[in-house]
């Protein structure tokens, strides 16, 4: 095997269960202008790039009130990466970090978080700015942002 | 049918799809003093509950260097929630409001997120402050959280 699914040194890969545990569905897609992971910008803060969410129609209800929001909190499924390792080496370490500690899209649940400006809303599509996933990512849920619980300004990282 | 999974008016279920698109894994289990839905707090603002975060063991090397974070995200299943209401009317609103503006346990994908302060790390068992679940509520991912594309202080609610 050869590819972005080999190991670099110092990565560690598992054995996952036999069986999950419970089953998602996917309730739409996220549209950016990234065709492949190579596109993507590393993180949203280098992204200023303007995604459209398309709920599928069957969930349209569930958007009502949404737009009283400034912001909201995308959940979606990275339905390309591997899901066993669990020590990872980004390019910008020279030693392993557990995936808990990362966001990478590499994980035993492959669901990735993103919190993102709400621009607009028409019908069943959101425009939002800052999204930096691959175009025809799954969407798995929508969440409103609340500055109350959700906003660590002072949140210490390395 | 009676009792919490009873429709109040304004309330909308849909049905959903006849199959899962994608299954997620129980890495671990969520430890609080909550023993029921009744018995938590509203909200994790409201929370300054102590919590344990028992990792399954397979997935410690998971772990390495979370430790350099002050908060982390947590991903939780809410397994006792129903799936199927769309529009929901919270106690405080006397309208229905959409499921995908609300921060409520029923949702197509119950996946609960909790931005946390991680207090201390054992093991494979994390001490956690303010996390408002059900105790016993099956783990799904832990994040970091990055000030720099997580919060957002002035975003709005209504």
């Amino acid at each position: 095997m050869s590819g972005e699914n080999d190991l670099r040194p110092g990565e560690l890969a598992l054995e996952l269960p036999a069986a999950y545990d419970a089953g998602v569905y996917f309730i739409g897609r996220i549209r950016t202008p990234f065709k492949s992971r190579n596109d993507c910008p590393k993180s949203p803060a280098q992204s200023d790039a303007i995604g459209r969410v398309e709920l599928d129609p069957p969930y349209a209800a569930g958007l009502a009130d949404l737009a009283l929001y400034s912001h909201v909190f995308l959940l979606y499924w990275m339905d390309r990466a591997r899901r066993d390792l669990i020590q990872q080496v980004p390019a910008y370490l020279d030693h392993p970090r557990g995936t808990f500690a990362l966001r990478s899209p590499v994980r035993p649940n492959p669901i990735a978080l993103a919190a993102v400006e709400l621009i607009g809303i028409e019908a069943t599509t959101l425009s939002v700015r800052k999204i930096d996933c691959i175009d025809g990512t799954p969407l798995i849920d929508i969440k409103p942002y609340f500055a109350s619980i959700d906003s660590f300004p002072h949140a210490r990282r390395p």
